[in-house]
């Protein structure tokens, strides 16, 4: 099954909206095939690991990351084929809590004499692999990661709002990373006039990747008329509010959002991503809106990459908006990684059970 | 060596204001005998190595993280005692800076027909093991350690001066150790009337150390009369500037210090503590004078205990007055050490090269 999860995360750049899985077919020990889910609409982890393991998945064990499935969608049920391909045992690190599925894919593989050991094994890596695919739907609405680049004093930028650059060349290749495994890379219009990013997934070299949707917050439109965010070869999505007045002859995609004020309701917003089809959210954005994702308890996880510089007092804070007063307030997060990128820190962190 | 090294270290509480030194014996590929120098007065690491050898010492190799002393403390001369054992060989990891030694106790061993190997074996740990003794001999000043304790976003207390607890109760008592090995822990006046600290040492146990020097920079002398910093088993000296006006019949060590209006000659004011015989000087201070040090270039190094909580942007800075107003102008800092402390992470740094 490790071998499984492992197989499954080479798709991380490019299943989606689909959910990583892999898949080992086993016989006596020795490992027959081995299969991952590449792109939607083509074939499944299940499909190709039998492909490789041909005649000997006869009388073998399939350890498969996710439920098989059991619905005809852009390919047939995997639950057949390995039934058809005369698997023994099919053992599974978790129920796959898509609609179609759902327990069908065990019961259908059961139907067909197949034997489903649900053992949970690895199950909690399994989650953590498509954490924002069963975000979608335990949840219906996508994985937040609000990342965050910080001096070791916890500013983002100069009081003028230079932040070019805070955090080393390795931490911003190893953000296209953790770009790239998103659905979509959200951002602010605050963020669009101040720094001009582009937002997309740059490699520099050619690993293979779908190019997350670009989302800009934008409530009165008012950064829709230019910016590196609205080129290159990804696409954009400009969230508005009801009233706002695009510009005229204007070609860009639009969608509107509940706000207050200026303020979106950033829940109605994820659950907006979320029908399109999104299961992991990147926030790269400034002060505010961070806070804001921190203070909606609508953050699930940040990444944050600490420099070891001093930006001192009079620089850009690092979270806006906290609202916090008394030490009793304090937002207490747990630290889930922390490891060295080039002279950078980089933790992981995700909010603490209160 | 590795071995003199850590053995050496034991004394780290107890040796001011003498340096940490370890001494091992061996002959034929066999220890014979072993010490560490534990307090001032007491017998230095090689004379306790010898008394263990015994009979043993005579042909053995002498392995020594400083350069055997040549002169006539408290204790004898190190060097002789070793000749009049029979010792054949010394191998020191440095040389000693201590003006009475500097060379001399090579000489004497030299003349009394010791080989002396000066190979640098270990120096740089050697170095790093007594950076405060010989910051003291060779910049004139101790060596400084500014600690702090943030959280994530680089706050120290909430905007009311509340700062209990930022930093979880296992750093609160790794701070113990790093205490005890200062010859000093400095604080302001501010810190005083804000927080009231005692700034001892509590282990929990009985853990021997020398109570370190508390140090109060209280230019006008006005926390003098009270507050737990006065009280428990350790000396304390207030530095006042030359103006200032002590309360009558006060009872507490004073020394002056020059300051421009409020705000002391902070390398001044090292000095004269080096001239105390103070070699490592522990600061726990508010953002104003830990700043202070280290827009001076004073702060040798920073210990920097990161809570994994957001305290918000209306909380106090790590550190006021760095007067940084462009990234060009940022303070750069390398990471030494990093390990997790409880929940917190621990950060050791040192200033980089510019």
């Amino acid at each position: 099954m490790a071998r499984a999860l492992r197989l499954a995360e080479r798709g991380a750049y490019t299943t989606r909206p689909n959910p990583m899985v892999g898949c080992v077919i086993a016989r006596e020990g020795e490992i027959v095939g081995e299969g991952w889910h590449v792109k939607a609409g083509e074939p499944h982890a299940e499909i190709l690991a039998l492909q490789a393991a041909g005649e000997r998945a006869r009388g073998a064990t399939a350890y498969v990351t996710l439920e098989p499935c059991a619905h005809t969608g852009r390919t047939g049920p995997c639950a057949d084929a390995l039934a058809a391909a005369g698997v023994a045992r099919v053992v599974a690190a978790m129920r796959d809590p898509f609609p179609q599925v759902d327990g069908a894919g065990f019961d259908r593989l059961r139907a067909a004499g197949v034997a489903v050991v649900q053992s949970g094994l690895m199950e909690a890596q399994a989650r953590r692999l498509i954490r924002g695919f069963l975000s979608r739907f335990e949840r219906g609405r996508p994985w937040v990661r609000v990342k965050l680049a910080t001096s070791l004093d916890g500013r983002t930028a100069m009081a003028n709002g230079d932040s070019r650059w805070i955090s080393g060349e390795a931490s911003r290749r190893d953000v296209m990373r953790w770009r790239a495994r998103a659905g979509a890379i959200l951002t602010g219009a605050g963020t669009v006039l101040a720094d001009d990013p582009s937002l997309t997934v740059r490699f520099g070299d050619d690993t293979p990747f779908e190019p997350p949707l670009r989302v800009v917050l934008d409530p009165g439109l008012a950064t829709v008329a230019r910016g590196h965010v609205r080129e290159g070869g990804a696409p954009t999505l400009y969230i508005q509010t009801a009233d706002a007045k695009p510009p005229r002859d204007l070609d860009v995609q639009r969608a509107v959002a509940p706000a207050v004020g200026s303020s979106f309701d950033l829940r109605a917003v994820l659950e907006l991503l979320a029908q399109r089809g999104i299961n992991e959210v990147h926030v790269e954005a400034g002060a505010t809106l961070a806070g804001a994702f921190l203070a909606a308890g609508l953050a699930d996880e940040v990444l944050l990459y600490v420099a070891p510089v001093l930006l001192g007092d009079r620089a850009r804070p690092l979270f806006g908006g906290l609202g916090i007063d008394a030490m009793a307030q304090r937002l207490r997060l747990e630290i889930v990684d922390v490891r060295a990128i080039g002279e950078d820190q980089r933790l992981l962190l995700q909010p603490a059970a209160r």
